[in-house]
């Protein structure tokens, strides 16, 4: 499996520069029949797009997806489906004068050292840039999995700073609400609060950290595999790759450290589980649940306030960063791990598949199943 | 890549059950030259075993590695490497009776929901016992770091229940008290509290979670790659498959949420870095600093404390764990964590090594190379 | 994917050296619910089986296969499934004066040079009993495939030396005819002509190649994938990765160079196809024809006839083979090759259900399917 | 690993359809630091185009490549290298009326019934317009290998129908005569019979197979992994894996059947190998010796000849295919065997890097190499 590849089966790799001529992604193993066309790409790059409020980075791109490949009147046909995004607004002067430096808190050293050789402008592969592929890729995985299962995907911000949400109840988010405010935050009450505190923080110059949590809801039970391949060990590694993430954890999560076996572990009914800890995984499977899994996301450290960073001659110089940032990556970073999330359940879905044969096609397991 | 293996070049696949007649592994891809013998294997084997200490399960191994492959008078020869312990010590008879029963919290319904057959003994595939192996095949790699590049891999308990340790500094801990008790904590005068609090749990036949710090030092920079096969993206795909985690997180990990971007990014000077919020990595590449991966593992769900599940007719049956069982399975996953930190660094030094080659035989990428 | 791994979706990882303690496999990814015992392993075993005529070698193994996991109560369980052959009849000493010789057409030289250390015992890992374990694991994928599809494998030698079939029509082989001699031969006319060759060979102290035809009935239509997962492109790579191959081809193969495309070209009726020169595959993917693939066998070199070898001092020396070898190795190649067969048919199966669903879950391709 | 893609470490991911808007590829995982221009992919993509001479298709594409990432100022960086051509002389009115129908000896048929639709445009995925992309991306693997290892890869017809070469040493080629000819043919002396032949053979409307040989000269010993990731094995699944491909052998090849193993096995001498029949591989790694790999290419079924074939309704119909077809689809097949022979041993080279190490860098094997 190469490095810029994702997934065993409906395999996503995504290659570009953040102002190289083009980014774009090869989805492979998908299945053939779906029908796919441009516009099924607009909705989702809009909610991570950049320039979006004046909360986000100012960049803004037309982020217009061509196909390439794999699709043949308006439907997959089994074959590689190339996506296409041209660069247009790359300010390549915007980066010059870093190109011999390495700023503290970014990738720029890493790559230097690991290669010898990097490309500085915006950043290059490093930028989140990237992530404009995999949402891309995950809008045919979110088509499959919610025709063909009714699977349905949805993030919403559970942290900024400081703040948590104060009306809060995970599994009856309203998702209108999610959706109508800048924050993906589930709690309208709280917006002004939080249009407050980032217009100060970007007076400040500074920039802070996020939670996002993704879940799914109608996932089968059974999708996921034992050991290496569990469904909450590849949600790790997917959300892991995205930028700036610092952290990831499923249900209860770190919270399950201070909690006891008999509070952790929930009961099952004939009428399902009586709780969700495990966040819908148990043993690395699915278990008909609500899948949950939340992301911490680091602040940026592409900031006004100047640093202290490293030339390549290993002199000390004062960072200064001028482009355009975001004050909080881990706002727009929603779509993001949404996507994330529908790629995961889509190769899970494939591997079950492989092994155990269609949903349907086999016995049931057991006579009462349960929230499946 | 199958879901009972683990690595791309050095890659590790195991196998057995709980209650089976034999659990193993086959290490692939290793260098040729290391000198192993079954000795190497008793000390981590040891560290990991059941039946240490009265706050850990009582079930006893002799776990005695038997070296079936790849090693030619003492020496690893390239080719695969086949481990082979004997289950001695399972008792079949205390699982009997849960059959045919889902316990809450277990993995019994997943297994059942997915393959429509499970082996209940001990848990079958899903018991930990499986990660005996991996501290096996961990040896190798920890030797091979060690020799090589000087690589430190190390363990301890960074939080048992509500329990933080007070003392303690992560990048100067004493490894000789972490391992002089029980629980692998890196502060001696709390080993008292933390006796009390475990004989109080067991007594009360409830359980606890913990979180389990790993950390390599020595690691040079450059190991790592890019997009979805960054270090940390690894790292975190790999504690997650260890049973009972919720949780993974690198360096600040969940605490950057609450950071400014002027506090977490870690400053550069030509002395290095002057602190660690990262944990070793950016943009998924190692930086030169000490490695720390942090792992959130719930309380068990194998309680004496009875609770709902379900049998496999659908029916509310209540469930009573009488078997061995430790009361905080986190504290003898220190060795397990250690081993997936070992198992990802050696992973990744190939597949630097492949891309980029020796170290040693590329040019300096910088002149005055920080940390490395 | 590690090289001592075969396989995508049904991963078959061997390991294990000829004069070791024993070798095995690990088979990941197998469907639950077939039933399994080690009896189903001794019929194959056994027409592999060193030992067996005088026409090859007189090693004698039990090669009693022990399941050490991955089977509960006589059924698989979806997890990897181990499969052990301890070595009982290794005498070393045959081959201790090679230990620092470097034998002519042997793997010796390639694999020091490579490791820079090898186990000289008998050939070590390079020695064809690995692929005894290829043969157990096919004994699965050769149920599933039989009872889920209705698919048979065979092999016959097509090939001895010079010698070729002469009473021979390859779609309508006599089956009992094959398995009732100790050529795998389909003419049993013939048979006291390739006892007399082969006598006379033997006593020559020389050796001679040999070409195996695999063969596969029932296939279905669709399983292959385009491009680099073709299903003759596995088939090569499998045929080519058995001990002592230079060649592989499918259907007419190298016969097709000098064809016309008039000739060649498969005509197409509603009845089915006029002929298959093609061997069952077009681009890549079966057509419900059967599946041919031939493999080619070079004369083993280990020979009674002394040859110029090096030792590892650069030095010329003679060497003279009096271990035990086969005088045609190509003849009890043949159900490994069908095992390969079996193999590649298993995965791909996995892999096209992955992608395209059930067989019977999808709306059918055409209202007339031919040969299907 | 998905079925578009090839290679482990140095993986190439192709897409793209025959009359779709472009093709392309990604490779990934390639050493940083290779000079790399557009003017690099001319040479080998004008060797392999269509609309050379007479004798090949009379498609003509411009096949302008260009470099969308992974290259920073003319270098590579280690992040993928996507490379993109478009479509500029996709004639689909060529195609239409063979929409709804199964060409015999084509892979529309197995298409269908894998996929339930195919794109029928050009032979769409099926197309070996695909194969452009392996000879782009094998310029950057002859690159490295030739810059690094001194390693030189060519190719050359060694059979057209039943005309085989007549002055031919096939260890000292003049690779000048190769290219001089558009057959090439290692004889110049035979050119003007096979030009009459192929004259006559275009005039017939009637279509012949081939045989390429591509050989490596200077690839140090030690190549290949043993058993499933043989060197060799690699080859035959990469020479299988391109379109019209019935057979690969190495070195003496399917010849080795009727040798005897005192013929066949090739002696040493201080001085090197006495012989080649094992084509520079033995036990599935390279021995030092010139790496040789034939290819057996059936004679393409697209031809004015009408011939029997299947509607998507299962009625019989007649198919001419008027289009632009190679009556020897062989010829310009040699530029793809050298492309393929090239990527196996750059990935090779990689992979035997991460597990060995870097040439130069181990303790030299043996006093006295030979061939190496």
């Amino acid at each position: 499996m190469s490095s810029n590849s994702f997934g065993q089966l409906f395999t996503v790799t995504t290659f570009g520069e953040s102002h190289g001529p083009a980014i774009g992604c090869v989805v492979d193993g998908c299945p053939p029949g779906i029908a796919l066309a441009v516009e099924d790409f607009e909705h989702d790059l809009a909610r991570r797009a950049t320039g979006k409020t004046r909360h986000t980075s100012a960049r803004r791109e037309a982020d217009a997806v061509e196909i390439l490949s794999g699709v043949y009147e308006g439907v997959t046909t089994g074959t590689p489906i190339a996506l296409l995004i041209r660069n247009t607004d790359a300010r390549s002067k915007d980066y010059g004068n870093i190109a011999r430096q390495f700023r503290p808190g970014h990738a720029d050293y890493a790559y230097w050292q690991k290669y010898g050789i990097r490309d500085p402008r915006g950043g290059g592969r490093s930028s989140a840039r990237e992530t404009t592929m995999r949402v891309a890729a995950a809008v045919i995985a979110k088509k499959w999995l919610h025709d063909r299962f009714g699977v349905r995907v949805h993030g919403y911000l559970s942290q900024l700073g400081e703040i948590v949400p104060v009306q809060f109840d995970s599994a009856a988010i309203d998702w209108d609400v999610v959706e109508s405010n800048p924050f993906f935050w589930p709690d309208a009450a709280q917006v002004p609060e939080l249009e407050t505190y980032m217009d100060a923080l970007r007076k400040s110059g500074d920039s802070v950290g996020a939670r996002v949590t993704a879940v799914a809801d109608g996932v089968p039970p059974g999708w996921g595999e034992p050991i290496y391949g569990k469904l909450d060990g590849d949600l790790a590694a997917a959300m892991m790759s995205i930028n700036a993430v610092k952290g990831v954890d499923i249900g209860a999560g770190f919270a399950s450290i201070a909690q006891k076996g008999s509070e952790h572990r929930d009961l099952m009914t004939p009428q399902g589980f009586a709780s969700n800890h495990a966040g819908g995984v148990l043993g690395g499977i699915s278990t008909g649940q609500q899948i949950v899994v939340s992301t911490a996301f680091k602040p940026t450290s592409s900031l006004r306030l100047p640093a202290h960073g490293l030339d390549t001659d290993g002199h000390t110089v004062e960072v200064i960063t001028t482009g355009r940032h975001d004050p909080c990556v881990g706002i727009r970073a929603t779509p993001i791990c949404e996507a994330m999330l529908a790629l995961v359940l889509m190769d899970q879905a494939l591997r079950h598949r492989a092994q155990c044969g269609d949903v349907g096609t086999v016995t049931p397991r057991i006579p009462g199943r349960i929230d499946g």
